[in-house]
């Protein structure tokens, strides 16, 4: 980008500023949350007149079965076109539990830097919201944007994204992306040593919750009766517990599903090295105090859990939930008992055989009264490492005298898969510099102002994505 | 007893109806829980003031390190002295979950019956108030009654007796325990045909809270953290899932617990008679009905598991809690998980080995990691057929033409271990007639007035209650 360009962006991101911070706590204010129906409607309607305001030259609602997605389209007449997944749904929260009102894009101070507090703020809407950011700045410049974009956005995410492939799978949207590059999803995940993971690829994710319910499965109470019935009435929290533990190997964590691992691809050489490579000083420490953990799981050694968290699936316990849930005991036998599950899968596992598999097994072992109810389900992703997105974020983080390091896999998930699986087949990656944490946690935040020329506030971001556009652009397909 | 006492027994039970109801709905009011340690010297005080309004001699409030005790005496210069057990606490109540409110004993009509919807309403303020009642008859007449009372009073019986030794090992309760021919709980369990089950004992039970915990084991994290980090983190859950897994066989019912069956008696010859002879016509559908179950563990027929209910201890699961317990799912990996856990014990098995034979179980599969919170603690109960009790209210009821049928123990449980073991060695029964349900749940009640005449209302039952005291003071020990 000439350095004109560099001067005049980035003078209109600084003047810009306190408008950025309302823009994103406007957004913040009304939380669209897919599992309990709230602002769904709203949430798009809100994300098509940001986008159609950041200078995007169109922004369709596109109804579903569920929330309704946001199509935008910016087209800069460039010969390179750029896809950018957005979600404008936030995960739930309880107000209580946060030291600020969740949905007031507070700042606070901490340790030096102004973090803002928020539902939101990390996970996604902080990182989106500076990408809109960036391009409001060549607008406000008659700067022509040196890519076009195409922009995907949906308000299910957090409930497993159950209706984005009729977002994506809308004709024009489809065609729309097959024209494009690849796609990035704006994070901001700098390390404290401003150094930046690129990950080729995710894991996929299934949410499953497993029941035992007396009164629909014709064994136990259907109420809840006095415990001293244990000896005649079969209790479905007993039912559940044996079920449960037919999914893991006795060491609590490996897979033990018939059939799990039949398409867990192993990592290659390469890749194992990559994550060898990636292991900066301290961050196994960092690691440790940060989820309050003394060691890893199975005793193994740094390098082998992170070995371990790129390449196997998992099988999760969320939540347990029978009976009696208060304070002491209650001599009660509960009618029902629920395990809240979820599977990480990796390549080549496929979202569509995991709710047969688990039924198959648990039928196998006489558990055909446990109900599976499933949630949403997303396949892994993989990106190769020579796509042009991820030489121009390479390139963008060089110039910026920004540490990277390459990851074969994300242990998180996101809908990718709708985009890097047939016919779609781009090249998607996590693109951005800035911090935040505590997604899905109290005290959600999200990184405004720094104290340290290593890790970028807003404005900074925001020219990054500029710098990662032009960087882009010079990018061979 | 002489008819013409018979009489004005009645008569003055009659004319005290109101004020029973009054004097029942004042206990109503004062909740006891001694959980939430609400009101426990207030209702020892209540308690009290009961006793010594009813004709007691004394009434002694006794300290514990919990709710305080109580000790009544009425000495009527009687050769034979009966031991009365009372608790003066309720279980805990949601409010809301009542169709009345459950602390002022409204009376409602079900199917032309009037009963009192109230917590504590049958457990066990509405049976015990009842037997004061006969008592203050006694006095109203003064009419000597045919047997010293002594009367033992807990507030911690909801929590599980804790202190309960302290009362019944001091030394003035002690020595009057020992002079006593038995000890009875006033109860109101009659069928709809007026049929009574006189139980000749009660298993005994034991509370547990198994807690897998991140925070203070060293395995997990400290706090719910991401799930997809469960590749490399332990989860708290499966560690549970785990361990209880190994505390009953694949049947989901057959105590695993190692040594557990040591010391259980199988029943006699002639205990597993009583149980066939108590089958009464339609029984096996009413607690189906009741319950809500389609059938009986293991697809057992019903005597089968009768005999179960009243032969085998059980390990039961009250709760789970762990994780994310709201509606759908949530990706996250939980940092703790509990699960509240229930045994009942059958003799010869016995309450101090219970936490000490769990320990050992976990330790030796290598739970060291999940801790044991123990709750209350009864040991089992069993009392002679031939008892003084027994006799007298076999004779009471045959006199009132009520049929009974013989048991050889109730699968619930109460502290009556403190009168039937060493050094006390008490024969120990359930007393009474009336009806009422619902114990530790919404809408609990108690039978007042009955359309009926094969099940009692209030002045019916205390009428029992003086027929009883007659039959034992003409029974020799």
């Amino acid at each position: 980008m000439p350095a004109a360009t560099r001067d005049a962006l980035s003078e209109a991101i600084a003047a810009d500023h306190d408008q950025a911070l309302s823009r994103l706590r406007e957004w913040i204010a009304l939380p669209t949350i897919n599992a309990e129906k709230l602002n769904r409607q709203e949430g798009a309607e809100l994300m098509q007149r940001m986008l159609l305001d950041a200078g995007f030259d169109s922004a369709r609602i596109i109804p579903t079965d569920g929330a309704p997605g946001v199509f935008g389209r910016l087209d800069a007449g460039a010969p390179v076109t750029l896809a950018v997944y957005f979600m404008y749904d936030v995960k739930q929260f309880e107000a209580h539990e946060w030291s600020q009102p969740p949905l007031e894009g507070r700042l606070v101070d901490r340790d030096g830097k102004t973090v803002m507090i928020a539902r939101g703020a990390i996970n996604q809407k902080g990182p989106e919201a500076t990408l809109l950011t960036a391009i409001r700045a060549f607008k406000a410049t008659g700067t022509p944007l040196p890519v076009n974009i195409v922009l995907v956005a949906e308000g299910e995410e957090e409930t497993g994204s159950e209706n984005f492939g009729q977002i994506t799978g809308d004709p024009e949207v489809a065609k729309a992306l097959a024209g494009a590059v690849g796609v990035i999803l704006p994070v901001a995940w700098q390390g404290d040593d401003g150094g930046v993971d690129i990950f080729l690829g995710a894991k996929g994710v299934a949410e499953v919750q497993l029941v035992a319910d007396g009164a629909t499965s014709g064994r136990g109470p259907g109420m809840e009766i006095h415990s001293s019935m244990a000896a005649s009435v079969e209790n479905p929290a007993w039912r559940l517990v044996k079920a449960l533990d037919t999914l893991v190997a006795d060491d609590g964590y490996t897979p033990a599903i018939d059939g799990w691992m039949d398409h867990v691809r192993p990592l290659s050489k390469e890749q194992v090295a990559m994550i060898e490579a990636g292991i900066r000083p301290g961050s196994e420490a960092a690691a440790k105090k940060e989820m309050m953990v003394q060691g890893w799981i199975g005793g193994e050694d740094y390098r082998t859990s992170l070995v371990r968290l790129a390449s196997q699936p998992t099988v999760n316990i969320q939540g347990l939930v029978s009976g009696y849930m208060g304070p002491g005991g209650k001599t009660s036998l509960p009618s029902r008992a629920e395990a809240k599950i979820d599977f990480r899968l990796v390549p080549d596992m496929r979202a569509d055989e995991v709710v047969a598999k688990l039924r198959a097994h648990l039928d196998k072992r006489g558990f055909q009264d446990i109900q599976i109810v499933p949630g949403g389900i997303y396949g892994p992703t993989e990106t190769p490492g020579d796509a042009a997105i991820v030489d121009a974020l390479v390139t963008t983080l060089a110039a910026a005298d920004l540490p990277h390091t390459l990851n074969p896999r994300l242990a998180g998930s996101w809908p990718g898969y709708r985009f890097t699986d047939p016919p779609v087949s781009l090249p998607a990656v996590f693109v951005g510099i800035g911090q935040g944490g505590q997604a899905h946690a109290p005290d959600e935040w999200y990184l405004i102002e720094s104290n340290d020329p290593k890790v970028a506030g807003i404005d900074r971001q925001a020219l990054f994505y500029a710098e990662f556009l032009y960087a882009l652009a010079k990018t061979k397909r």
